[in-house]
């Protein structure tokens, strides 16, 4: 056992010294980031606040709802104005203020914020009936609310989207990382959805930060709204670089929309699999042309294969 | 802070306005929905119930299993119970029903659904074998249990299936939708699979409602079982809208099978990204003809290709 | 409720004689396996001494990092040495060996995990470099540590191939597949992963066990790197079964490069969803043939469309 300690020591040693080699991963203001737990906490919340028919308390009564909202919502407010408050110091704008201004500005960002939620509220209200709307399987609104992974990604972005509008570093991305964590939906802060926005099994969706998407517009499992390319890499930083999808756009799963320039006129239905790089005018519909496939019968006979369109 | 504690209360005043908007994700009566938490915890003794080798206490021995067994169905049982009747409140059957009335019909579902627990555990015996025999990767079956997403999918969806078959509302898809979100494999509790199923990787694999799938079949990453087309969406609840997949089927990596009417024959090997939407005979093997890909070399030469079919 | 009680009785009675059956899911030695919630605990201390600007708690001082450090270093050391012990009881080695072998072997294995500390954190630093250059969206270095799933998924697989390599069995998967369930990229432990590695988005990336990867090399989301084909099972184990790929190589969203025996030369690019299953010399640029799109306007008239390659 001693020698294990020495060993211990000596661990120790080398990897202090190793922290004091100014690596970009060590050389960060400890106090000047935020707590991704309190995050988390801050979400799970907003949650409630914004579907109080769903996670509230069991102990909530109606009577009394006034003061319990009142404690969830101070709450939060006082969790955000220090989060805020840390992460303004990685802004440009607030790197040289002192701590009691950064304070000064988080508390009104937190209440522009908090008079976003009845906005919010009536986006996310819409994404509801177009969830129910589009999906054959959904029992009723009850399960979508509570168990529908593409409601939780959007909701949630519609949140860190009203912060990342409000200039805050870092917060905006932590939330919808954590929602795409949950949800394998991959949705940036940055980027503007309309209402009645519908997405079906999720998984594998990115979402990049410079996209338009208007109203009542349906989003399959797999497809990305894309970059063309980003070998600019920082270069590119603040460019638009993400297309524009107009209203009542329907895109099937797997495929791909990209490039900055790209808009997506009205009524577009793009089929499974579509690779799009161009702009289309309103009411086209994109269908892939099948592919060429071998199929071979059990006594290994080719059985003739036509090509032709698909579209579902 | 005076003029802060002044903008919460405004804030409170407009959210609690807003509620009285009689918005869909308000209107919901407290009561009437199952505690996610309390799902999540149901499935984690589940999942000790059907594995009691590797999920049970450490303090466990095998003289006092019988005891330690009762008291974590007890408590299942117990959440159970109450957890059913809350969401057969949302049962058209069942809504019109007294409290009691509810209760003594959970009590039943409970006692049915623990009776498939030996069927549960005899199919995902098999499944343990299938992923053993199937992954080269795999270091032996312990492994298998101890980390392979897939497996865990799939034992949360025979267990959730077996609510789903007892008509429990809300739950079955809760619990399924815990799994996804953890594995990122979309399973409907409603499918019905086979014996000896075996998920590849699995992370974007969807799997929808009315999906038969027969013995020994495997599927790979990124595989949708899907519907045609949704457009009907509510008029199309209770249609057979996703395919019949036969015993002995491999579907690799990406491939999309579609279509309520759509029957794989037994036997039947599709290959890496194939695109299906009809029927095909038993013993068939679908390759995709390879893409024309245009590969230039590093001095910009184009480098002749062959097209080629590729079934992997 | 005596009737209930009884039933349970029964229910805990037909368990009970379905554990007798001797199945796989059974019989496992109850004391043989590491403890997933302590495995869940090491990968978050080893975060905290990987990145210790970020992850250390806010009540670190730089005048107290030293015993701080020394205190989480001996935490994970204890609950290494004690499950790598219990993990061991799977090898072929170590299992007949008396629990004294055993955990004298995983003392020595955890002092050369803890040795190679220094060689993650100089490899996770340049990872760091990687993102920041490649991701125009990226708002500074922090936030890529704070909440970039694709750096946290490297990390995790830089950590575990450590141990991969000191052939401690089950724990590095278990490592690995906690990473996949946070994020939806799946790298297997035994991956080799070269400098400078970047992940963007990373929802659906599969990286097979036997890959080795080079210097400077960028995936994106939904890419596969695996095995042409795992129809052999279990005698496969231990063939190379996945590609090699160079430095400066990058492999954009869908691609799928497969195979023990391709080798995808030094600066090569490969376009969205391109199918690999054969070597590429160094500096090629490989594009996949247009899909023929069949482009249908409001009016119904197919809009001519010319296949082109693309390259994103």
């Amino acid at each position: 056992m001693e020698k294990l300690d020495y060993e211990i020591k000596n661990i120790v040693g080398n990897i202090l010294d190793d922290y004091g080699k100014g690596k970009t991963i060590d050389h960060v203001e400890i106090f000047a980031q935020p707590d991704a737990e309190i995050v988390k906490d801050m979400i799970a919340k907003l949650m409630k606040i914004v579907f109080p028919g769903f996670f509230r308390e069991k102990t909530y009564r109606f009577y009394n709802m006034d003061s319990r909202l009142t404690v969830i919502i101070e709450d939060v407010v006082f969790n955000m104005n220090r989060q805020v408050a840390v992460a303004l110091m990685q802004s440009d704008a607030f790197k040289d203020k002192t701590e009691e201004e950064r304070l000064a500005a988080a508390e009104k960002i937190s209440i522009e914020f908090f008079k976003k939620i009845p906005k919010i509220r009536e986006y996310v209200e819409t994404d509801v009936k177009a969830f129910y709307d589009g999906d054959p399987a959904a029992y009723n609104k009850n399960e979508i609310v509570l168990s529908y992974p593409g409601l939780y990604a959007i909701t949630v972005n519609r949140i860190a989207h009203e912060l990342h509008l409000l200039n805050v570093p870092l917060i905006p991305r932590m939330m919808t990382e954590y929602a795409h964590s949950k949800t394998g939906i991959d949705i940036h802060p940055g980027a503007t959805l309309g209402k009645y926005f519908f997405i079906d099994h999720g998984t594998g969706i990115v979402v990049g930060e410079t996209t338009i998407i208007g109203d009542h517009v349906k989003v399959y499992q797999g497809v990305t709204i894309g970059a063309l390319s980003t070998r600019g890499g920082q270069n590119l930083k603040g460019v638009k670089r993400h297309p524009t999808i107009e209203d009542n756009v329907t895109i099937y799963s797997g495929a791909s929309i990209l490039g900055g320039e790209t808009v997506i006129g009205e009524g577009t239905v793009i089929g499974s699999n579509a690779f799009i790089t161009e702009s289309l005018e309103p009411g086209s519909r994109v269908s892939v042309k099948n592919q060429e496939l071998n199929i071979r019968n059990s006594e290994g006979k080719s059985v003739n294969q036509q090509n032709w369109f698909y579209i579902i």
